[in-house]
């Protein structure tokens, strides 16, 4: 992994731009991370929001996941990544890469109910955080079901 | 994945504590998501720095480093995570688990910095940014160095 960094930090040096540097597999397997790490911190949310509640730590998921659905993953649907392998074979539905409109809703939509998550989180309410976990988990839900084929 | 995650969610919902409740696969796969997604933004950051300045992708990269940084990946290092899978075998080293007093401090060294990278971008003096990015690069490889086997 390091000396592939190296390898990748070196190309993108060369020719000076970011996203289009990145190969295939390593965009894949960002996403696929980006997305894991997500999964998590939905989870801790879940955990806290039915269980012992801790605000610190729902803060800080909660400002994970919206540092993430702000950070601009849809630069790692790179032409070329709707087949191939970063983690785990990518299932990614070749709609991504087509409807574009379709695909531009679902990412706002995404990033609109992660920002509020992170404000909900801060403010500290139990039902509001339950209630808002369930927003940004039925976009989440939606775009899977429109764009990630299942297992 | 989703349905286990959905059975994550089910057997963390019955137990009520987050942390406690993660498997051991799932941890090393979550905190192994976590490094390779910093190491994507990292990536993008010095791309940034070295060729054609975009400061709103480097503000997005330092802010998504900046919060799984703060997230408190340390709960992902759970008794019986010394080994095992998550996305790949864990190369973390025995001395993660052992000497609590090092891995405070690098842990400590590596937030204090994705706190000042992210005040960085937000500034957005591009010599600064590279000076910053050679800190914080820094605090990874010395944690590198010390709890991570190599390839």
């Amino acid at each position: 992994m390091k000396s592939k960094l190296l390898l990748a930090l070196i190309s993108m040096t060369l020719a000076g731009t970011a996203a289009a540097q990145v190969k295939p597999e390593d965009a894949i397997k960002y996403r696929q991370s980006g997305y894991a790490f997500m999964a998590w911190n939905m989870a801790r949310i879940k955990a806290n929001a039915e269980g012992t509640y801790n605000k610190d730590e729902v803060v800080k998921a909660a400002n994970a996941i919206q540092a993430i659905a702000n950070s601009g993953m849809g630069a790692l649907y790179l032409p070329g990544t709707d087949k191939g392998k970063g983690w785990e074979e990518t299932r990614v539905k070749p709609e991504l890469f087509t409807d574009k409109e379709k695909v531009g809703k679902a990412g706002m939509a995404f990033n609109k109910e992660a920002n509020e998550m992170a404000k909900v989180a801060a403010a500290g309410d139990v039902a509001a955080v339950k209630e808002q976990l369930g927003k940004l988990g039925g976009t989440c839900k939606g775009c899977h079901d429109d764009f990630k084929m299942k297992k």
